[in-house]
């Protein structure tokens, strides 16, 4: 029986990783990396450093696979990531078919917590259910970008005793969400904060979390979301990518 | 300047702590601990396991202080926990002031994430908003409860681009949360879900999350709630306290 770990590596400090998550990496035979095109090379090489600091052997196995590219302009958004989902899945058997050899061990490292905002667990249940290949799956926990991005504003992801929701930049479009004071937005191309019709709502917004080029913007989003816009606008265009959450936090007497 | 550290730790398996929060145990001159009784000297035990596994030191200095008792038959709820956080940010007030050193380094081991439904942060913004004490803090961030939750049951915390609340005890036993399907919940003492009026609700339910008296139990609510309220009751008698959490899902197919 093959072995796979999704390993979660940490928000991009490589410090962030656990003893835990080192014991997994010293286990793997196959590390899986999916390519998904230059302007990300930066983060194939954060991997790679995290794998040279922490594993013994004098070298490790990388098998790299076309990530499939998303059609992003599709009408239809749900279908078409139904879609790309298959197709991702398709890459996930065909590593673990072709470079896991029987009775060894493969790997996916995942930025943050492979359990949040993350599919790599949804894939691999989508190629169980195939039954195409046979495997068995294990999870390790990691220190989330949403973490993170607190513990480096120095508050709470949560206000005492009160809810949070964690959401979409794409479902934060649609306003705030209800029942919840304090909202965590993950995957925002957007930047939707700013088109919040609210006034005293709180941002703590972080982009390149636990690495050098790390930026930490927080204040009233009436009074930030431009400097906030703009910060981004401009990393993104310099480095070609950006990974970037934040919080919203309604101040209330509640 | 005094420095104070609040050092995630994990949910329980020592081996959950990262290599960024072990090079900030290494620095610190005091550790605080908040005694809360008997019944939980294992988790007293458990935190001094991780100081011996990960400084280098021949010996650590540990502060123990008395967690003051808080009132859980207050009428008014939100009151008692107003003054009793009050109460505890006068000890860590007196932690900070008599048993650090000018220039030295303190610091909390806060189980899970030290950002998600732990008061420490809250505790030191209220000491610094009195000024009697002057200081400087860092959070490191941790492995939270959750996600190792999420990762034991090899599931995630959210469905595919969909949202999820996290929430407590006291609040899911006024119904299931609107505009989210997935929810979970901290800090449920009275096992609050097997009182929800939901069909088609599955649970993924663990306890001692890490440890080697982990317990974990999925399934539909209406079919394993029975089984949860039985193994906790007998695990909570057996060991004197327990710490759980549980993830809610309500399959849909929208």
């Amino acid at each position: 029986m093959r072995k796979i770990y999704v390993i979660g590596i940490g928000a991009g400090d490589p410090e962030q990783v656990t003893v835990q998550a080192i014991r997994a990496l010293n286990e793997v035979d196959v590390f899986f990396l999916l390519d998904k095109g230059e302007a990300k090379d930066e983060l194939v090489r954060l991997r790679r450093e995290i794998l040279d600091r922490y594993t013994g052997e004098p070298s490790y196995r990388v098998a790299v696979a076309q990530d499939p590219p998303r059609d992003r302009t599709a009408a239809d958004y749900v279908g078409a990531v139904a879609e790309w989902h298959q197709r991702r899945a398709d890459v996930y058997e065909a590593l673990i078919r072709d470079e896991v050899p029987d009775g060894g061990t493969g790997a996916v490292l995942a930025w943050g917590d492979p359990t949040l905002y993350d599919n790599t667990i949804a894939m691999l249940d989508t190629v169980l259910a195939r039954g195409n290949v046979e495997f068995d799956f294990e999870v390790i926990p990691g220190v989330s970008s949403v973490a993170t991005l607190t513990a480096r504003h120095r508050t709470s992801v949560n206000q005492i005793g009160k809810p949070v929701q964690i959401t979409t930049g794409r479902r934060l479009a649609r306003g705030f969400p209800d029942g919840v004071d304090d909202v965590v937005v993950m995957l925002d191309a957007h930047t939707a904060f700013a088109d919040l019709d609210e006034s005293d709502v709180d941002i703590y917004w972080g982009a390149y979390l636990g690495t050098p080029d790390e930026i930490l913007i927080s204040g009233k989003v009436s009074e930030v979301a431009e400097e906030i816009r703009t910060r981004r606008a401009e990393a993104r265009a310099r480095k070609g990518w950006i990974m970037d959450t934040y919080l919203l936090r309604r101040r209330t007497t509640d």
